[in-house]
C-alpha cells in the first residue's frame, strides 16, 4: 500500500470516520485511498472555511476528531479563520494539509508557501511527514494530539510523495490521553471558599457544560447558593427543560462588570476570568471586581467534570441539583417579525434533541430566551469571534448527528463568509434548517461605532456597515446551491415556514426579514 | 487628529486612493477617518478574499498600491490566499490589519492571534504600529515597501489604540525606490549569447510584458530570431493586434519540456527557469534542457524594460519589432457551446482596451487563442495557483480602470471560492462581464488524478471532483447578489448574450453551460 492508504487506514483505526475535504492535485492519492479503505466518509466542501468549520461542528458533537483535507498553503489559509474558532472552542481536529513532494519544494513552484508557518497560530501540534514509511505513525500521533483535553487542532502536513510512495503498514492507534486529574487541594480550596457563605459563582466552559457536569454544578448550587455561569463563548452547552440551567456571561464589558459586580468569589472550571471582547477607550478590559477572589478549580485541560463531582461530595451536596429548567414553551407570536418574535417561534417548535448553531449575533437574544424551557437540546456558539462559523458548524453537527434536527440561526453579514456550506448540506442531504436574520447590515458595528468613540460617522463610514445596496436575496442564493428556501416577513409567515421545516427533513433555508 | 486620520491622510498623500475593506470593531476609527479625509474611496467586500484579490487586480492595473482594511487575524486569514497570489504576481498592496489595543493583547481575548505570524508567509514587509504618534510614518514606510519593484505585499498591523489616540500630523511620502538598474555586464553577456546564432529564447515576466518591454523584445527578435516567451503565470500581459506577441509557457511539465526542448540559450527577464507546477511520480520537476545555457538579463526587482532596450541597442536591432500580432477576429460559431466556440465569441466581440481576468483553467484555451488578434487588451491570470482569484481581480481592475470593459472568464469550481465579489461589483456598478464556464466539476483534477498515477479511482474519489450533485445555478447566485445574469447553452445563445454585455455597461454574468 502507498503512504496515503496507510494514513487513511490508520486514521480509521483511530476512530476518524469523516473527512471534510477540498482537495487538489497534491491530495489525489489521499482521495484515491478513500475508495480502498472502508470507514472514512468524504464530505466535499466548495470552500475550505466550510470544511474546517464543519470539522469543528462535527468534533463538538461527536467528541472525537474528524479530519480535513486541504490543498497546500492557500487551502489551509482559506480554512484558518474557522480553525481559529475551533482552537478557541477546544475542538479536536486532525487538519491534513497536502504539500508538494519533498524534493519539489526546492523549486519554489507557484503554490509553494510556508505551510507550517501558516498552521502554527491555530495548531497545538504541527508536523510535516518526511517519508511514506512514517506517515501512518504521524497520523496516529496527530489523532492523539488532537484528542488531548479539551481538544486541539493537530495539523499534519502531507508532502505528495509521502502519499504516493510505498509504505509498510498502517500504524496502531495510540492511547487517548485522559484529561489531567484535579488535585484534592484545588477541590479543598474551592470547597472552603464555597462554605464561607460569600457571594460565589461557578464559571464554566468545556465539557462541564454538558449534562453530567451541569448536574454536579447544580448540586453545589443547591447546597451553597452559588450562581452558575458559563462563558460568553462556551462552545457547547446542553440546555432546556430538565437540565441544570446556567447564565451565560453577557457580551459587552460594562454588562459583564455589572453581571459580576456583587461577587466575592469566582470559581473557574475549565476557563479563565472573563475580559472585554474588544478594548474601548476609557473602559476597563478586565471585568472581575478587584475585590473578588479567583480560584481555579480546573484548567481547560483538566477533568472539570470530575472536579465538580468531587467538590459536590466534599460539600455533602444533596443528590438533587438546583436550577433545573422547567418545561416552558412560548405562545406563537403575531405581527412584526423581529429577533424577539422569531425567538418565540423557535422556542415554540424546537424539537427534542435539536442542535442549535447560533451565530445570530444581534438577533440571537429572542431565541436564547425562548428556548430556555424547550425540550433538551445543544447550543453551539461562535467561539473565536471570526464570523462565518455558524453555517459550517451546523453542517458538521448534522454529519455527526444524523438523527437530530439542526437549526442554524445566523446573521446575514456573517453568513456571506461561508455561504458555500449550503451546497454541502444539499449534497449530503443534511437535516439543517437555516434561519438567516436579514437586517441587511453589520448591525453589531453600528453599535460598536458609537462605543469606540468614533464621533459623527459620515456617509462613507456608515456605508461600510450597510448591506442594503444591493440587498442580498437569500432565497436565490440558497436555491442557487440546491437548498429549498422561503422568505418570511411577518411572525405568522415565519411560524408557518419554521413549523414546516421542523416537520420535514433535509436542508431548508428561511430568510427572516427583520 | 487621531492616529487613524493621520494614517489615512498619509496614505492619500502617498497616492493610495482606494481601500478594499471588510472592517470590524477594531477598525472603526479608520472607517470614521474615511469621512474626514478626501481622496480615499472605500470599497466594501463581504469576504476578505474579495478585498485582497481586488487589491491585487487594482495594483496590477493601476501600477500603484491600494490598501486593504482587514479585521484582526481571522480577517487576515480569509484574505491570505489571494495575498499569496498577489505575492506571486508581484503586486503592490498596503495590507492594513486591525488589532486589539496594545494593552488589551495581554488578556488573550477570543479574537487575539499571532497576526504577524499569519502575515509573514505572504508579506515582504510586516510591521505592527506601537503608538498613534508613529502610525503615520509607519504608513509611509508601508507604501514605500509595497511599491518596491516588482511590487510587494506590505502588512501594517494597526492596534486599535494607535488609531484612536491623538497623533501629531500626517507623515511625508517617502521617495519611491526605483527598480535596480541592470549591469552592462549582464546586457553584454546576453548580447553575446544572442549574437552566437544559437537557438535562443527570451523568457519574460513582470513589467516587461507590457507594450514598451514587448517592443524592445520584438526588436531583439527581429535582429536575432530569438523566440519570445512569457511565464505560464505572467501576471499581466498586454496583447492583441499591433502589439508584439509572445508565447506563454504551457502548464504541464511534459508540455514545457517539449516547448523548450530545442533551446540552446534561455535569457531570463524578470523571472526564473520554468518548473513543473506540481511534482508527478517519475516525471522531472525541472523543465529546461540540461544542455541549455541560462542567462539572467534581469531579476524581478531589476529594470527589465531598460535592460531589454539596452540589449536591443547593443545588438543594433532595427526600430521595427518582429512578431507583431495582426488584427484578426474569428467568425461567430454556431451549435455546441464549449471552450473553443466560447473563445470564438469572446474574440469576435472583445472591445478595444478590454481587461481579461482569466481563471478559466481547463476552459481558457479557446479564449486565449481567439483573442490573440483582437484589439489591444490586458490579460491578467491566476498567479499563485490559489483558485478564486479571477472574480476579485476583475473587481479591482474595474475599480482601477472605470473606462475599460472587464471580462472575467472563470471556471465554476474556482468561482465558488469568492463569489461574494459579485455583490461588490453590483454595489460599485462596476463594468464587469463574468463568464462562468459551468462544466460542473473540478475538471483539472480529473486530468491530474490520472497524471499522478492514482489508479482506478473509485466512486468516492471521483465524487470529490464532481460538482453535479447538486448543480450550481449561477443565474440564481448572481441575482441573489444583485447582478443581472443569463444562461447560455448554445454558441448562438452565448454570442447573443456576450454581444449584449459588451454593448452595455455594468455588472453582468453569463453562465456558459459547457
Amino acid at each position: 500500500m502507498n503512504g496515503a492508504e496507510s494514513l487513511v487506514r490508520t486514521l480509521v483505526a483511530c476512530g476518524v470516520e469523516v473527512c471534510f475535504s477540498n482537495p487538489g492535485t497534491s491530495e489525489m492519492h489521499f482521495v484515491a485511498a478513500l475508495d480502498k479503505v472502508e470507514g472514512m466518509r468524504p464530505v466535499l466542501a466548495l470552500f475550505e472555511g466550510v470544511a474546517t468549520g464543519a470539522a469543528d461542528g462535527y468534533g463538538r458533537m461527536a467528541e472525537k476528531p474528524a479530519c480535513t483535507l486541504l490543498h497546500l498553503g492557500p487551502g489551509l489559509s482559506n480554512g484558518l479563520a474557522n480553525l481559529h474558532n475551533a482552537r478557541r472552542a477546544g475542538t479536536p481536529i486532525v487538519n491534513v494539509v497536502g504539500d508538494h513532494a519533498t524534493y519539489h519544494l526546492q523549486y519554489d513552484a507557484p503554490l509553494a508557501s510556508d505551510i507550517a508557518g501558516l498552521a502554527r497560530p491555530v495548531s497545538a501540534w504541527v508536523h510535516s511527514s518526511t517519508s511514506a514509511k512514517v506517515v501512518a505513525s504521524d497520523g496516529a500521533r496527530a489523532v492523539q494530539a488532537a484528542s488531548a483535553a479539551p481538544g486541539q487542532v493537530a495539523t499534519l502536513i502531507l508532502p505528495a510523495d509521502t502519499a504516493w510512495l510505498e509504505a509498510d503498514a498502517p500504524a496502531q492507534p495510540l492511547p487517548r490521553i485522559a484529561p489531567a486529574a484535579v488535585s484534592s487541594e484545588a477541590v479543598d480550596i474551592a470547597a472552603k471558599a464555597l462554605r464561607a457563605g460569600k457571594k460565589t459563582a461557578l464559571l464554566m466552559r468545556g465539557h462541564v457544560t454538558r449534562e453530567r457536569g451541569l448536574r454536579a454544578a447544580g448540586r453545589i448550587a443547591a447546597k451553597t447558593g452559588a450562581r452558575l455561569m458559563c462563558d460568553t463563548f462556551a462552545p457547547r452547552v446542553e440546555r432546556g427543560a430538565g437540565l441544570v440551567a446556567v447564565d451565560r456571561i453577557p457580551y459587552f464589558a460594562e454588562q459583564i462588570v455589572d453581571f459580576l459586580k456583587d461577587l466575592d468569589v469566582l470559581v473557574l472550571v475549565g476557563t479563565k476570568p472573563p475580559v472585554s471582547f474588544f478594548a474601548y477607550p476609557g473602559k476597563p478590559s478586565w471585568c472581575t471586581p478587584e475585590t473578588c477572589a479567583i480560584h481555579y478549580l480546573a484548567q481547560p485541560h483538566e477533568d472539570g467534570v470530575g472536579a465538580l463531582e468531587a467538590l459536590a461530595e466534599a460539600l455533602s451536596a444533596p443528590r438533587e441539583p438546583a436550577s433545573i429548567a422547567p418545561f416552558q414553551r412560548p405562545e406563537l407570536p403575531s405581527g412584526k417579525l423581529n429577533s424577539y418574535t422569531a425567538g418565540q417561534v423557535v422556542g415554540h417548535y424546537l424539537p427534542e434533541g435539536a442542535i442549535i448553531s447560533d451565530e445570530a449575533a444581534t438577533s440571537s437574544g429572542g431565541s436564547v430566551l425562548f428556548t430556555a424551557g424547550a425540550p433538551r437540546h445543544d447550543h453551539l456558539v461562535l467561539t473565536g469571534g471570526s464570523i462565518g462559523q455558524g453555517l459550517p458548524v451546523a453542517t458538521g453537527a448534522a454529519v455527526a448527528c444524523p438523527d437530530r434536527k439542526v437549526v442554524c440561526l445566523h446573521g446575514d453579514g456573517g453568513a456571506m463568509y461561508t455561504l458555500q456550506s449550503l451546497w454541502t448540506q444539499a449534497r449530503e442531504k443534511l437535516d439543517v434548517t437555516t434561519v438567516i436574520f436579514a437586517n441587511k447590515s453589520y448591525a453589531i458595528l453600528n453599535i460598536e461605532l458609537a462605543r469606540v468613540g468614533a464621533e459623527n460617522p459620515g456617509p462613507r463610514a456608515l456605508s461600510m456597515l450597510d448591506l442594503h445596496n444591493p440587498e442580498l436575496d437569500w432565497v436565490s442564493l440558497a436555491r442557487g446551491m440546491g437548498v429549498e428556501a422561503t422568505r418570511a416577513e411577518t411572525a405568522e409567515e415565519f411560524a408557518e415556514q419554521f413549523a414546516n421545516a421542523m416537520k420535514s427533513r433535509g436542508p431548508r433555508l428561511i430568510e427572516a426579514v427583520i
